[in-house]
């Protein structure tokens, strides 16, 4: 008998293992017994593969000789498809995205949790809220962006962004919490939202100062800017989403368990923005959250964790010329985020700074926390020309031709000759150009701990992780 | 007892799942009795996440509803990092890489079964040529390139191609089949390599037509042209490498089992063409080939099979301009690789044919097989008279000028302009910018399936991939 065990042992855990990758795209059976009390649902917007990889390479210990292994590494269970519905083709956005993630179901790219037939559909945060859970948002964008208004309204389009707000007080209130930005939405000439939200009961605070003072058991409504947080570069706290986070599930905690989505929301702003400097430091933010989430489920095991993006953005790519250019490295293919690992601000506040003051090359190479070249400065100084020419021009347009146009920004182009020399420095690529990089349709790594997270092994499609969470939650 | 079972296997089945990533940094213990019989290591050269994504999408039917799974997508395990030694920064070659994963061990860029020592380490195909099963390589390149090379070879640079290819003798004769490209080494006026693996045994073949003729049991070498093969999309056999492994498995079979490498090796080459119709045809040659492979599993399950690739190139992005081009798609996201799948020849032949040739718009579209616009065609004879000047100028340099310097192509301003039309025809975007893309650090897919592959799911290491091997293979 003692030699037939381990043989048992190693055929069930084959069987089940290859059986847990294989129902991936069945309906999802589990084992009842294996449900968590809480589920926290991460979100990267945009974190393709290549930033979780540059993750390792950006927070690697240069004076030792491992590379350390990152929160990402060590709770990878799989990865993700994630393409919408036939009639947007084979790349997403983030609202067919999150509707996927929070529904299960395909849908079209700009909706916000119907299906294709402009339908709404149930979300897995609307179900944990009617099985008794307490849920929360926590978002580094305004909190009725596409993610977070995936999981809590139902609209034809992501855009319509007051009638997405409405929504939070019209449709019935889904969430305990609901942390990030949004003033200009919550707080606008026709209408109060945060104090329709106090009325309701609601305890609202403005300010990350307020965050550890929140009366326990209340439900809380935290508003920390107009629209979006500023960068993570650029914040009072840099770790601004892993503040949040922590106040977050203490404030959900309870008896019957809460449904969490915490979204590192900005990571796609960085993609879009082919800013690199400003995505890793949105990824160092992600990271501390997940680190923290660790040592939450350590303590809380009957929690489950699972981290996905909705899509990669931009096409980072960590390598983009082929030249032997670094007489410390023995190879022509090269990535160096040294030159990131000290950066303290955004390279658009560099720009801004750059663009309003009168700046020497030592000031320049101060802000940047690297040397750059005379040429390079001549090249800010040519695109800070460029900038008043083009912001003069549209001056002189009538109102007639204004109309539709984007008032140009003042240090648009001096921002992109920053992003530039730090592509350069850095040897870091872009797939996809200017002016704003575009989605990309690349699959999506997974990870997960925490009571439940085998079932989130091997592929999947995005449809299936809600569907899984679904059943996690007790959904025949 | 009844109702304690089912927990008891799910516990089981969790901690097992979980103790098999947890551990993929550990050193690796399995059980014996999982062991397979035969081990097929398929490397897809330079096939990082995009192109086992992009090839989902290339080779979706359209006249479906639903979007096909692959063979990747089936038998995905897990994920690696690829990272070479340290003196060689964070983005590896492929005789690093490959060399990692042939001896488990992280190496420079450039070597090629050695350590950074410059020291010798025993490779997976050595030891398990040692203990008594049959080996073989089947490549679409010369057979002595980095990734075959790293498995049978010991040499301080890859582009020691004659010395590399010397030791396939000299070292004593490590496999038992060799397929691929290589006449330029093999036959020299210096030393006729053909002829002493004939004298030492050897069937030896050069036409793909004999290669289902090979006399049973015997030793064969077969070279099929003289460095790499043709491009897939250009061959007289475009699945050259589906019809070599299917020979080979054939070939290899006996009592004791056998390794053999198999590499998809021309996915690189696209990579670095930024070609992304000739990338996507190599990628269907692969997955034809793994998909035989899975068959094979079936009729021979003591068979493991594992597939990865060893980097990614040119940074593959599946989306490159953000814009609303496609009336039938309701999305800005775009990837259309509908005008990739009816392609008959690669954008190389196609460009040498126009370069040769006076040929009209719609002879163009014909090759093509989709229709160019009036400036595409402009921008093509444009580069033609390009191309002219580029080879009249060089043609005039005196010999000591034109030393260390390439002969240029007289195709090769015409070829960047179709795989550019092609490029924005589909909405590919490129990372990493001409004229030869370059490796990129992202991590690459793990594949797995048959005897002993719940070993390599979850995250890995590329030297991980070796130390499994090995340990499957009984070594101590």
């Amino acid at each position: 008998m003692k030699k037939i065990i381990p043989t048992l042992l190693t055929s069930l855990l084959v069987i089940s293992c290859s059986q847990l990758q294989a129902t991936s795209h069945a309906p999802v059976n589990t084992v009842t017994s294996n449900i968590p009390k809480n589920i926290i649902m991460v979100v990267g917007d945009g974190m393709g593969p290549a930033y979780t990889t540059a993750y390792r390479y950006y927070n690697d210990n240069p004076a030792t000789p491992e590379i350390e292994q990152t929160v990402f590494d060590r709770n990878f269970t799989g990865t993700s498809s994630t393409y919408p519905a036939p009639e947007s083709g084979y790349v997403t956005d983030s609202a067919a995205s999150a509707t996927a993630l929070s529904t299960g179901v395909k849908t079209y790219n700009n909706a916000i949790g119907l299906d294709i037939n402009r339908q709404p559909i149930e979300t897995v945060l609307e179900y944990a809220k009617q099985s008794g859970k307490k849920t929360g948002v926590v978002v580094t964008v305004q909190i009725n962006h596409a993610t977070p208004a995936s999981y809590l309204a139902h609209n034809v389009h992501r855009y319509n962004y007051n009638a997405i707000a409405d929504s939070y007080i019209d449709d019935g209130i889904k969430a305990d919490l609901y942390f990030g930005g949004g003033w200009e939405y919550f707080i606008r000439k026709d209408r109060n939202l945060v104090n329709e939200f106090i009325e309701s009961g609601f305890h609202y605070i403005d300010k990350y100062s307020d965050i550890n003072s929140i009366p326990e058991n209340m439900p809380v409504l935290g508003l920390f800017d107009k629209t979006n947080l500023p960068w993570a570069l650029d914040d009072t706290n840099k770790h601004r989403l892993s503040l949040m986070t922590k106040a977050a599930t203490k404030q959900l905690e309870n008896k019957n368990g809460f449904f969490m989505l915490v979204e590192g929301s900005q990571i796609d702003y960085g993609g879009h923005a082919r800013d690199i400097a400003a995505a890793m430091a949105e990824m160092d933010d992600l990271a501390k959250t997940i680190e923290y989430l660790e040592a939450y489920v350590a303590e809380n095991p009957d929690t489950l964790v699972v981290i996905t993006a909705d899509h990669s953005t931009g096409g980072l790519t960590i390598g983009k010329k082929t030249e032997r250019s670094d007489p410390n490295i023995n190879s022509k293919y090269l990535w160096k985020p040294e030159f990131l690992r000290t950066m303290t601000m955004s390279p658009k506040t560099i720009a801004m700074r750059f663009t309003n003051e009168d700046l020497s090359l030592a000031q320049v190479n101060d802000l940047l926390s690297f040397d750059i070249s005379s040429q390079d400065l001549n090249n800010l100084q040519q695109a800070k020309l460029s900038d008043k020419d083009i912001v003069k021009q549209f001056s002189l347009l009538s109102a007639a031709d204004k109309k539709g146009k984007r008032t140009p920004k003042n240090h648009q182009s001096v921002l992109n000759v920053i992003t530039e020399i730090i592509d350069m420095k850095t040897n870091t690529g872009w797939g996809s150009i200017s002016p704003s990089g575009t989605h990309t349709g690349i699959d999506v790594p997974v990870f997960a701990f925490g009571k439940g997270s085998e079932m989130f092994n091997g592929f999947q499609d995005n449809t299936d992780i809600a569907k899984k969470i679904f059943t996690l939650l007790g959904k025949k």
